[in-house]
């Protein structure tokens, strides 16, 4: 028997992923979103939504640039603190202890400790309400060599990112394989 | 040592959701899309890109309505035969032996047997390029009854949804509590 349960925000997986900007005078941030996802194959996007009361949301403005850092479970006390502080007031990542890294792709820091990194350039800003959704072009994707599998893609067992549960506020890991994608369903 | 891997869209995690929508004949379809995620909190919105050589691109267009079903574990299998094959050829659900329910929100059907469920009006429809983002406002989220917490939430390690890991193509499960979001960062 299904129950409403109102309006609210929530899917899962939410991802928990970390945004690299740089301000106007060139100082690093990042903040932690979880209101975000791949949105197009060709050319390849993802779209990050950040509230206009954000630093990063004025950095992403005037650089036209972020990346899009996915943090390991050994990095969710640093990813929880990206999304409390803001970058107005504090330099993030010398007080995490953490190393921003400028792209050479775009104009944007990325974090050399975490394992996964996607360098964006801003194709489309989409007003929606509290949030505007950044549309971001992958201009090249970075990972740790050690994070990568037999097929030369990132394994996300190695990766192992975050998964955020939205309401509930919970952070988890990624669980056992459940299958292949295109071909368990076949068999139905 | 970070390697470059190309621009290609790998985010981790990616969810898999079932879109559900009715074609012009009131027949309704089911397919399964990772190019998703929450995009707004006010209104409450939900993302979705679909292709427009899918049925169900044509169904939103008409109706300006879907909703997004989160799939558990247990129907992975379903999931991925969802996102193979075409609603204009077969009919997906009776194929799979699940129920649609006709929302009494939105012009969309449901499915009776995922335990949680988000009824979406289309709010915008952005051109981004070989895919449209749809992007709908959450008018109601339900969910099983016996999948919600103590709060009164849904609880992810009782929905278990599966989480999609793009380029390598599998499906992975929900892993250990890692910790309170907006709270372990405060330690740092």
């Amino acid at each position: 028997m299904k129950e409403s349960i109102g309006a609210k925000t929530i899917i899962y997986p939410t991802p928990v992923l970390v945004i690299g900007t740089y301000d106007k005078a060139g100082k690093p941030n990042v903040m932690t979103a979880a209101w975000a996802g791949i949105c197009c194959s060709a050319p390849p996007c993802v779209g990050v939504s950040l509230r206009k009361a954000t630093y990063s949301y004025g950095n992403i403005m005037e650089r036209k640039a972020f990346t899009v850092n996915v943090p390991s479970e050994n990095y969710a006390r640093e990813a929880d603190y990206f999304g409390i502080v803001s970058g107005r007031d504090v330099d993030k990542l010398s007080k995490a202890g953490l190393t921003p890294v400028r792209s050479e792709v775009v104009d944007a820091p990325y974090i050399k400790e975490f394992p996964l990194v996607l360098e964006c350039r801003l194709l489309q800003a989409v007003e929606i309400g509290l949030h505007t959704q950044f549309i971001g072009e992958i201009m090249d994707v970075k990972a740790e060599s050690d994070m990568l599998g037999e097929d030369d893609l990132p394994d996300i067992k190695k990766v192992k990112p975050i998964i955020f549960a939205p309401e509930s506020r919970k952070y988890y890991g990624t669980g056992k394989l459940l299958g292949k994608a295109f071909s368990i369903g076949k068999e139905l």
